[in-house]
């Protein structure tokens, strides 16, 4: 599992602040801890004014390396955003995200495909997040037939196959699961990701429902996800999940991780 | 989900005292609290040498009839014990069980078709716990073949897949889980039970694992469990796995639930 960062994200009123601010110290306090809970990749989203979002994203990008050398993923729909975070980035980054949408396509993926980045993949268009597995497994064509012509390799591309939230469906975490195995199905090589907590939005007691969907999806074929990696919830069941579907020989990943206090 | 509340079982310590100083206070509190939990069955194993068994189990049985009103479930492989035990339940139990094993089959299969009962079937016989899901529905198919011929209705039948550890076999879930697959394919109408907290004898946090475990078997087709229906966390495993299969219409068991305080 591949586990991205959630935390550092403009649109959550406290990190705003931090960020109009420029309070380097709570934004790197973000990153240290995330980095201590193992994460592979740190989001970045500046969640600013498109007018200010450059310095923002170029800010962050600059606080957050002078304390972690974890691999960041910079999220923004905006190219001259992630043109210019590029600049700055001392690693590859990730770029998130490209969709079947042709404006972000033609806009983003070329700057992934000329730094070869790993980058998110949105399982929707300019309408909307399809309601059907099979409509979403049509648009990851489309996307992966643009990352393959641009030469991106198919391991580069984590499709992120959307999480809508069970309060208004209660066939969404189903949806999202059979998303998730026909990718796997027609993509081996791709990573596949998730924007895990969405599925429990609005909903009371959410951790429990983002746990549960984090084991089926994993049993599915997801290995990735982006989410709270200070949940140690939600870390228990990921562990207890590679556990139980055997991918934790002798079980030495999860006695570990419980000896070193993980669990809480 | 049919529960089968587990604690009332003499071959755990305190219970075997409490069974052998026939401390009913005792006996009628484990009960009561896991009725209050809302089992389906209570499960009563006398655990005691088979020449007190008789003694003990319809000690038992009258005990816990006397403060509630649950339906019981009869745990012993003695046929002897079993049919006393019939005699005195009030409403017709399960038997807690048959298996592939020829004697077993003999004697007590005739006890639950006499009365009709809800039986657990493990797919065992007398060698030992089959090492494949093929092996175990085999067993399974044998059962199925003896209850149909008994006249035991499909759903009476409780196939108990049998989970062991996954400390000495890592890949022990998923041959429990297989088997669900298969058993729910070749036999619509049975249920589908397992002793949940097996999965994870002698390993540490075994509750993480057997949550995991109870999500991804209920997604294969469990729908009965025995386990510790005092375990709030798996209480709530268990209703958000019914949440994220979407068999939870517009959330409601989920939020009630939850404002019930059955959450912890």
């Amino acid at each position: 599992m591949q586990i991205i960062g959630e935390k550092i994200n403009g649109t959550r009123k406290n990190v705003a602040a931090a960020i109009a601010d420029r309070d380097a110290a709570r934004i790197q306090e973000l990153a240290l801890k995330q980095t201590e809970a193992g994460v592979d990749f740190l989001d970045l989203n500046a969640g600013t004014h498109p007018s200010k979002e450059i310095d923002a994203l170029t800010w962050l990008i600059e606080t957050v390396q002078a304390v972690t050398d974890v691999r960041l993923c910079l999220d923004s729909p905006n190219p001259a955003a992630l043109a210019a975070g590029l600049e700055v980035t001392a690693r590859t980054p990730m770029i998130n995200s490209i969709s079947g949408e042709p404006d972000r396509l033609s806009g983003i993926l070329p700057l992934a495909a000329a730094h070869n980045c790993p980058v998110i993949a949105l399982a929707m268009d300019e309408k909307s997040v399809p309601a059907s597995a099979e409509a979403r497994l049509e648009i990851v064509h489309r996307i992966l037939d643009a990352t393959r012509r641009e030469g991106l390799a198919d391991e580069l591309i984590y499709v992120d196959v959307l999480a809508m939230t069970l309060g208004t469906n209660v066939d969404s975490a189903n949806i999202s699961i059979e998303t998730i195995r026909r990718v796997r199905e027609h993509y081996p090589e791709v990573h596949i990701t998730v924007g895990l907590s969405n599925i429990s939005f609005g909903l009371p007691a959410r951790s429990y429902v983002n746990r549960v969907f984090l084991s089926l999806a994993m049993a599915a074929g997801l290995d990735s996800a982006i989410l709270d990696p200070l949940d140690k919830e939600l870390r228990a069941t990921m562990l207890a999940t590679q556990l139980v579907l055997g991918q934790d020989r002798h079980c030495l990943n999860y006695t570990r991780a419980y000896r070193a206090g993980l669990f809480g």
